[in-house]
């Protein structure tokens, strides 16, 4: 018997079921609703329109064999029918019906279902500040703001531009407007790290410094306090507690949050900041109510609670759920681990599961290896030092989480993809270590990156590295008074670690060669802490081992190494 | 209490172990003997070698801080004796001792041991065949033939080659030949087609598609019956039972087969076919003796059955295992998936768990979803098309294997890194269907090629999707006799399906574009079986799904669509 399928919301989830639903009931009545004029679009896509990577906004709502998706192909090809300019006004559950207006005819109409897919979305957070609704303010709210954004741009109306907020979206931003327009740009983040929660701070220092390198001036632990606009309105400035940023444009990529009035106003459970809270059948608490998408809360595959993650693949891969539970296929999904990956400029970075910030803070016995692996074979051409950090509970010997930075290639991607299904899988350390990656010197190490970083935790685990914390190290760095026991064992080349020596003394800084110190090791100080470093760690470890079967145990490995230094970059690193 | 490891053989699995023993028991005497002179290499990056992307051997056996494995190295650096030019000839189970010969000096002595490692590696198959020992005949078995080929090759001596052998090696040596050096060169390989057991028929094709392209000149089911030299010893051609093919070089890469001579003279199991029996811990059947590396049997974890994995990547995470439990940590492996990779010209292919056709012969229900998909969002720059093909068993939806062809970059292998430690870990469908592969438009699409390809699985045990796989395909289009009644039914663009309604004839070729089909679907003839073909198969699968709805079920879709054809090459493609 043919149903009537309701589907408010028409840009990624909401389309999706639609399309999926239709072929697994072609004989459905599936009406999509959208306040928008433009659907299923890939948002991700804006930066990439913005920066004139992609030379026309249609290119993100077609299809990859170029068909326009619009109100036209869903009827015709999709079958699914689609009322845009649309907004939903209320779901009366009782009589199974979903009140609508058009926003042009003011016309309004109900819509009878069998069953409900609320994709409503999100909406971008608007920071509660002064200058907020001047024109030349920005949010990355839908295809028309990114239009305009461009319009402005390419008119060679902006000079300067401010990007608040250091999440994803704010540094794809930054970089479109930075690249190919070469707008003066400032990114501002009010936490003291970019991309907060999702990267620890050494993985937000590299890309902060990668950033400058490349003309982004950025801010952090510096929120926005007031947006200065003209006597026109328009506006010219940024204001934060430390300085003004001359601005035409701001774009605020301040986050985004769930649209759920509807769901709440219809009586459905939501959660406090807003998800609509589904079950693992996308089911909100009306059984003939479906949601996907970012309106949703779901559950955080690590931590077990409840979490927001408004990702376009993960909305895609909700649509086709819903789409299967209204056609009567049980398909379920328990949760996220939140695989995220981003270009920044020359770089990559990514991450999955959650950072060790987050796994202290939820309580688990937590530990990483940092590492700085090469990301093929050592001697291939192009190879390249990438950094990885593997979050790990010490009890447990589960993986929470992994990070990545290197270069703009797919090797990132490559790792953080296969440990993204092993930890969605409740992996532990061992699962890492045996992980079958697929080795060629053009694509890998003869050890994968992911191998390698297990060794580390294993060795940590075991006791066998002992490690000392960059940001600690870092801290020693600015001043040697802090721990003036310690002293620094460089084992690199003695032409990489000459400098160092002149330049902080023999009395901070010895130098004994890695492959010396089986033989040299009476040189070294018996009554310092010896921090030994090298450029990854690898050589730092086996030498920590020696030193301690020799009696020498008072000594730290710096993690990450020189490599991991030098790319979130320091004042005090020598000529 | 200090004890004695020796380990016999130095070039992957050996030195990875003695190391890490080392860095667990830093006060026991490890001592490596290897017959070689030059040990600890990497003998996957012969090829690049050899092709000049690496300039010199020694960067094959240089850490990545570039310092040569020589025998100074691990004993300075690590603490390991490593006799070089030494063979083992015998062990004494009973008095725990292996006889070992410096194979300069003649002299013999016996190294007594605790624990004892083989890690003897594999040696090339030689071709039973007149002419294999003629001058100017190699294989790839160490450095030293690699070098001897270069400096032919680097001085002129090879104008023509012939490459023995389609695996990896042979087709990698093909590519290193032709590329740099400008070297008219012939692959032949026995079976019908090029990586036999490693991938399927159809990315077999596309590769050596791609090798002709590349002026690699393949000839498939042809196997070397002689080859001939000059009155000098000196090759000049090999032979086949179609053609003699003009050489100054012949490479025979027939495959490797393990040496196990020494552990079956010593009485250890060693399986019919040579490969050392062990455990999971990696001990052979003498508890004192490990083995790892290309000279043991291991478990195919996909077939649970006994199978050969010779892999650089995979030595390594051995030795690593015999390390830890010879120094009483347990640490287990229960098999692999044999996840593979490779460079060929400007593409990437790859593959893990087994192919369909070892899936169909194994017994398992098999089916196979073949995909090609965006390796990127198909609007983001230098978005290519990728093939993919999930190996698949209906009955259990346990996913089998699956296998990637694409540009020469990393996205191929993200994908099968990640479909690799999903298939260890015995994943189905729906695992790979959830698979959260991290998204941005720049590395991959909102639905990841991974979801896909589980997607059509998905659509294919439901019954949703009925395909017609590519060989019947190309079979009828070869001869529209054989199946006469079947009609295609080109449901692309216009301007792409004319060419092939002109050249085929209404009769055979009928074309009604995607979007139009709901509205003309009474076109289409509804006495014959309509091929549907489209660039990937995902519009064709639609279109199947509707025309079953209105009563037309005579109708199969091709899998891969055109994007497969148009890689694996046809002479009857219209210009």
């Amino acid at each position: 018997m043919s149903k009537k399928i309701v589907i408010v919301g028409g840009v990624a989830a909401g389309p999706k079921a639609a399309c999926h639903l239709k072929r697994l009931q072609p004989g459905w009545d599936i009406t999509i609703v959208d306040m928008d004029s433009l659907i299923s679009y890939g948002g991700c896509g804006i930066p990439y329109y913005v920066c004139g990577d992609v030379s026309d906004e249609s290119e993100l709502r077609s299809t990859s064999f170029h068909m326009v998706r619009d109100v036209d192909f869903f009827e015709n090809a999709k079958g699914v029918h689609v009322l845009t300019r649309t907004k939903a006004l209320a779901i009366d559950r009782q009589n199974k019906k979903v009140k609508v207006e058009n926003l042009d005819s003011g016309e309004q109409q109900e819509l009878e279902y069998d069953k409900l897919m609320l994709s409503t979305g999100a909406r971008p957070f608007v920071l509660p500040i002064n200058g907020a609704d001047l024109d030349g303010v920005f949010t990355i709210a839908n295809l028309h703001k990114a239009i305009e954004i461009k319009k402005r741009i390419s008119t060679g109306q902006v000079g300067k531009a401010v990007v608040i907020g250091g999440g994803a979206i704010g540094v794809e931003m930054a970089e479109a407007l930075t690249d190919l327009w070469g707008i003066e740009t400032a990114l501002i983040e009010f936490m003291p790290q970019l991309l907060p929660r999702i990267v620890d701070w050494q993985f937000a220092a590299m890309l902060k410094t990668h950033l400058q390198e490349k003309d982004v001036a950025v801010y952090t632990s510096e929120g926005a306090t007031e947006i200065v606009g003209n006597e026109e309105g328009k506006v010219v400035a940024v204001k934060t507690p430390e300085r003004t940023l001359e601005a035409d444009l701001v774009i605020m990529a301040a986050g985004v949050r769930p649209r759920s009035e509807l769901a709440a106003e219809a009586g459905l459970s939501v959660a406090p900041w807003g998800g609509i809270v589904v079950n693992d059948r996308l089911q909100t608490t009306d059984p003939d109510i479906y949601a996907g998408g970012d309106c949703i809360a779901t559950t955080n595959l690590v931590t077990g609670k409840e979490t927001y993650a408004p990702l376009g693949s993960l909305a895609n891969r909700e649509g086709r759920i819903v789409g299967d539970n209204m056609a009567g296929t049980v398909t379920t999904m328990k949760g996220v681990v939140g695989s995220f990956i981003m270009k920044a400029f020359d770089r990559c970075i990514g991450a999955t599961g959650i950072t060790y910030e987050a796994a202290v803070a939820e309580g688990f016995d937590a530990d990483y290896a940092l590492t700085a692996p090469s990301d093929r074979a050592h001697f291939y051409p192009g190879e390249a030092i990438a950094v990885f950090q593997l979050v790990f509970d010490k009890r447990t010997r589960r993986v929470l989480g992994m990070q990545g930075f290197g270069l703009m290639n797919d090797s990132i991607s490559a790792r953080i993809d296969a440990a993204a299904v092993m930890i969605s899988k409740d992996a532990t350390i061992e699962d890492f270590m045996l992980a079958e990656m697929a080795y060629a010197p053009p694509f890998s190490a003869a050890i994968d990156s992911i191998n390698a970083a297990a060794f580390v935790a294993d060795n940590i685990c075991a006791g066998r590295l002992r490690k000392l914390d960059m940001d600690r190290f870092l801290a020693w760095m600015d001043d040697f008074s802090t721990e003036p026991d310690w002293m620094a064992l460089d084992i690199r080349h003695p032409l990489e670690a000459g400098p160092f020596v002149e330049k902080f003394g023999k009395e901070n800084w010895a130098a004994v060669p890695y492959a010396e110190v089986r033989k040299r090791y009476e040189e070294i100080p018996e009554d310092r802490t010896m921090i030994i470093l090298c450029d990854a760690g690898t050589r730092s470890y086996e030498v920590q081992v020696f030193l301690d079967h020799v009696g020498r145990k008072n000594t730290l490995v710096l993690s990450g190494g020189v490599n991991v230094i030098r790319r979130i970059g320091v004042d005090w690193y020598p000529e």
